[in-house]
């Protein structure tokens, strides 16, 4: 079946990039994002301007935006942390959505051929999810490949697919201890497979090449309070992953891992990184029993109704871990909130206000934030934006 | 770790061949295979005789050879299947198997290298596995990859693997209907990773390039009853494979799959699978949940105890779909009881006769059956033993 050609659902699907820099590393990708739209959620300083290479569909949030556009819901989106990310999760209106950090470019196959990730998440969550029984020659609905002797027939037509979670060359994602310890070890495998993670097991999400069904699963793909103000970061796709494969599970949704890869260019500071995670890497000890014992009940048969379960569970037994549990369970209530109303549209009268700094958009064909009606654009062009930041 | 060199457990390992042919097929193994010692399991008529290539050191049974040694109990050895390999798992008595079918030969990697499918089993067998969260850049334990952010430290220690799984390349493992459907494919990709199958998970374990610690986990290595006689065949791996996981998870052992590739030589004969397996086809569909939902006892600590306790459910709960359960669930008691006989030598009262005609030995180093003490061995070299078969 994947002879046919990828769709490529251009109208369905937005690329979220949270940044703090000039976006200069879009010019490797435009071959495969030019026709389609980004929201950047900008972290920082909202005064800095963030230069968008021209010719791309984009709009832009900084944290005035957020703060505007969410009010006092605003709390729950993390500031000086790539958690932000999640608010272009809500603000979209998109069925998909791919995520990916600026600091990710285009990786080679072992054919020398420049990946394309985007499409490749693409075939990952339009085919279906096998997390009841383990394929030994990995995802069946690859060309070339099928389920094995000993495959339940039941079990043959799969599930949907709600998260398509790639990998990276060069940079592996390895905790601050690690990189002390390997601070020149580099992933230079390509693994060419893709498969569903089984139903029951955790695994640690990297937020910085993932993909979802928003429409499956957006309302847990919330990458919880970190950064500033906060005792951790870091953790914030690890909390999302959790949460989403507890509810996956619960549903009956399906999880990928494996392709697409990308290159991940720079290592971050692992000193820096320690003191982010050192809290994160004690209380995950807790946390992942929790999680791997969570049950929800059977009357949540919507992500909402399993995330608002989830964050009472959250609030009853890991605050006493530490009270920045309760927080986060406040947090997760206020993120549900956020995304009911984004979706019945009932934000609107609560607190957007037009305003012309927020939205930029590029030389491309006009575009509309669908819903709530956003502030009137401000076109800006991007050479208008100044020179790049070192 | 993995930078030191393999340790090549040659006084430590068997490799187990079941075949009704002349085994040409180990002149291609040869420089892997040469320091180590066969059992071969001879399946059909006793009285051919099988040419082995000169210089591998082996000793040889037919079925005259399992009626000699296992007397009454040689009717759990199915006959006409390739089932009957489990009776060299049986009068084995070193720590670590490896099974090999003989129309398997060597596989290249992409380098165009021989792949020594053996180091590599050895490889998986040594260093743990991780079956309680899913490590998404694969095995962590190969050399130049790790555990990635989020992965508990308290469970990077990982458990004794029990199971090492090997793939296919050309031929795929593909059931009776995929093979008439898809009567062409072949697989031709190398995925390049060994991971553990996530506790909890049961998988299709496929017999033909297997290998296992025959401490651990022997006693649960029984492929059932197959072949002549049998309702169902080609269902003994996937019995095995079932029963092992089961255990494994409730002793903390892990399962590993992947790497090493063989290169499957021959598709069998769909239509005469078809017959084989159809009945497996529609089992399966009870046999799987009832193996997703057994639980084994607290008490039962051992192997055996967990096998014995699994033949007990198996009856209770398998023989409403067919009476061929009760006698599968009686040979999994006998199956037992000649393991807990031959380990402890009590069957050398109880059986075996000297005889000439079962045992062979190459030209090679004069090797011993360890215990129950062989008959004296008639030494045949391989020329003796009649031209190569067509």
């Amino acid at each position: 079946s994947m002879a046919r050609p990828t769709p490529l659902l251009k109208d369905e699907l937005d690329i979220v990039i949270p940044t703090i820099r000039n976006l200069d590393f879009l010019e490797m990708w435009r071959p495969f994002f030019q026709h389609y739209h980004l929201i950047i959620v900008q972290d920082g300083d909202p005064s800095k301007q963030i230069k968008v290479p021209e010719g791309f569909d984009y709009e832009l949030y900084n944290r005035n935006d957020i703060n505007r556009i969410l009010g006092s819901k605003a709390s729950c989106i993390s500031f000086k942390d790539s958690a932000c990310r999640c608010f272009g999760f809500l603000v979209s209106k998109k069925k998909y959505i791919f995520t990916i950090d600026d600091d990710c470019f285009v990786a080679k196959d072992p054919s020398s051929k420049d990946i394309n990730a985007l499409e490749q998440h693409i075939k990952n969550l339009l085919s279906p999810s096998t997390p009841y029984f383990f394929n030994t020659l990995y995802d069946p609905y690859r060309e070339g490949t099928d389920f094995v002797r000993g495959y339940p027939f039941s079990l043959r037509e799969g599930v949907q697919t709600a998260i398509s979670h790639g990998l990276w060359l060069n940079i592996p994602d390895y905790d601050a201890p690690t990189q002390l310890v390997k601070p020149s070890e580099r992933n230079t495998r390509y693994v060419d497979a893709v498969m569903t993670i089984p139903k029951g097991t955790l695994f640690p999400m990297c937020g910085m090449n993932l993909a979802f069904n928003r429409e499956l699963i957006g309302p847990a793909m919330y990458f919880g309070l970190m950064g500033d103000g906060q005792p951790i970061g870091r953790y914030d796709d690890m909390w999302a992953g959790w949460c989403c494969k507890v509810i996956c599970d619960h549903l009956g949704y399906g999880v990928k891992t494996g392709l697409p890869y990308i290159w991940h260019s720079k290592a971050s500071n692992p000193f820096v990184n320690l003191k982010k995670e050192y809290k994160g890497i004690f209380w995950q000890e807790e946390i992942i029993p929790f999680f791997q014992s969570a049950v929800l009940s059977k009357e949540a048969t919507s992500v909402e109704q399993c995330y608002r379960e989830l964050a009472k569970q959250v609030r009853e037994k890991l605050s006493n871990v530490d009270p920045y549990f309760s927080k986060l369970a406040d947090a997760m209530v206020t993120w549900t909130e956020s995304w009911e109303e984004l979706t019945s549209n009932k934000i609107v009268a609560g607190g957007v206000k037009a305003s012309s700094g927020g939205v930029h958009h590029a030389n491309g064909p006009t575009t509309k934030v669908a819903s709530p009606p956003p502030p009137p654009p401000a076109v800006v062009k991007s050479e208008e934006l100044g020179s790049p930041a070192a």
